[in-house]
């Protein structure tokens, strides 16, 4: 049986979701299935769409339709987040995928919403032949050093610097 | 009619074609049509079979099924790298497309295949509205200058380094 690893994937730069998307269709391509769970994310994003039936990607988005910022956290939030990571727990416990990507956890525990601890624990119960995938800017130390595989997408250039807004079909 | 803008994804971490292909898939699910061109690439990659059936991603292959080294580089990788190229420049002008994506052309120029500039003219020929996405290591300084966007995905840990072959349905 092949072995998973943990891939992590942070940095302000463009790409760390969207890479996660590509690796599962690639991945489908191969007859693999991913399950992506989005953290703080209820908009609604072209993927969803895209992979609507994708019979090998099943996503699901855990979070507020409504953008925060960090000190706009309530317990509801920090309820959302436990929730979707209970949602991926199960995914990763069910035998039914081969990866499965938190995406924008890392962002997720920054805001306070999750326990890096928490995160950790649940890389403990990874069955060894899952491939685990972590997106979001800061990813905390810990879980860098627990992962395999660590890519940082920087921003060396960025329209958003010339008052561009993110737009529909490209970044969202 | 909106603005499309030219980004590069470049750097030595992974994430830079799987990012292009999210991003299509994205784009896909707002019913934008989206050109791969894979400079370098033959070989039998997870993408190509995730995408057959998508009517919104057309994805072509340009390059040899062997790897090769700098050193290399034939008369008949540079006519092939050529002819990529010019498939590319048709797709641009087409007007099919809202994406077109030179996968790996910056290492196609770093291996002498293809000079900066003829990359630069292709720019020049693009209507506005088509967003074009560049990647691969090692994009030329001018490539750079002329994005609007920029990001580099950096290796910050690599299990490569622990051994690990690349391995189908993940990395290819």
């Amino acid at each position: 049986m092949r072995k998973g690893y943990v891939q992590v994937y942070t940095g302000d730069g463009k790409g760390k979701t969207t890479a996660a998307l590509g690796l599962a269709l690639r991945a489908s391509g191969h007859g693999m299935h991913t399950y992506i769970g989005q953290f703080m994310k209820g908009q609604h994003y072209g993927e969803l769409d895209a992979l609507r039936d994708n019979p090998f990607i099943t996503i699901e988005q855990y979070g507020d339709v409504r953008c925060i910022r960090r000190e706009e956290v309530t317990p509801e939030h920090i309820a959302q987040a436990h929730r979707g990571l209970e949602r991926v727990r199960e995914a990763l416990l069910s035998g039914r995928y081969d990866i499965v990507v938190l995406d924008e956890v890392n962002v997720t525990i920054w805001f306070g919403m999750l326990e890096t601890e928490e995160v950790l624990a649940l890389l403990d119960e990874r069955p060894e032949q899952v491939e685990v995938i972590l997106t979001g800017r800061r990813a905390p130390q810990e879980l860098i050093d627990r992962a395999d595989l660590v890519t940082e997408m920087c921003e060396v250039k960025h329209y958003y610097q010339q008052g561009v807004e993110a737009r529909k079909g490209i970044e969202r």
